[in-house]
């Protein structure tokens, strides 16, 4: 068990997991002053950067990063939203953000376990493949986000 | 022409790539501050939070969140690692970490175009392929982006 956010989670092991599985995280809000500081320091682009000028661009307005919405995806994920044991390890994925997230959008995540392996070298973990699909508040998809995490085995 | 960190560039546009063209960024070094700040924020997990925690996880020690990799190269690419006009706007792309940042790693990202396709519907622009690796001080990648971005055509 472990606390976060949303109480006390039971945290899964590679053989509490079925594939179809799926799980959805707690909320996170952003604002227009998250979306200035982050670009600011990771993506500063006039579309991340300036309301103003982002009305000019092909955004229409203000807009967050990617990775910006990459990164909120992560913490909903940590805290509680994927409740793994050994915590969230990514080796890679594949990411794609079919419309931007803007400020005073509320994000969660919804996650389904696509695939499970176990590895063949070391018999305390596996791979899990995971398609995490960001929404907003409308339930639009602002990142789909297929990732490969290593998750423990219960030994 | 426009100012960055390196002086000034001339902005690229599609029918300025060609396949094969590559690219090389300035450098940005990677704090322990910084790695916790990020992890505070967008990755609270003990080996991205706490240094003697992490002495006992799968990374055997700090190490910056893969999203955090992600972050300082897009700041990279945006301050003249890719002089595209328009901006790199990412459509999405596949992300591996083959090995963490470390604190005091210095980071450069060397860019390659693979794949150049003129928009059949949109005709002042394109989506342009490109494979960014992100090493550190050894030469070592600590992140392989394969992107899709979306490039302005000279009209």
């Amino acid at each position: 068990m472990t606390e976060t956010p949303q109480g006390k989670l039971h945290l899964l092991y590679l053989d509490d997991l079925a594939v179809g599985q799926t799980f959805v995280s707690a909320e996170a809000s952003i604002t227009e002053a998250d979306i200035l500081a982050f670009a600011r320091a990771y993506d500063p682009q006039p579309f991340h950067l300036d309301p103003e000028a982002a009305k000019a661009t092909l955004f229409g307005g203000l807009a967050a990063s990617g990775w910006h919405t990459a990164g909120l995806t992560m913490r909903l994920n940590v805290e509680g939203g994927l409740p793994f044991a050994g915590g969230i390890v990514g080796l890679g994925g594949e990411v794609k953000w079919p419309r931007p997230t803007r400020a005073g959008d509320v994000l969660h995540v919804e996650s389904r376990i696509l695939e499970i392996t176990p590895s063949r070298s070391k018999p305390d973990r596996g791979t899990v493949s995971v398609v995490c699909e960001t929404r907003n508040q409308r339930g639009e998809v602002v990142q789909e986000l297929k990732a490969k995490l290593m998750v423990l085995r219960r030994t």
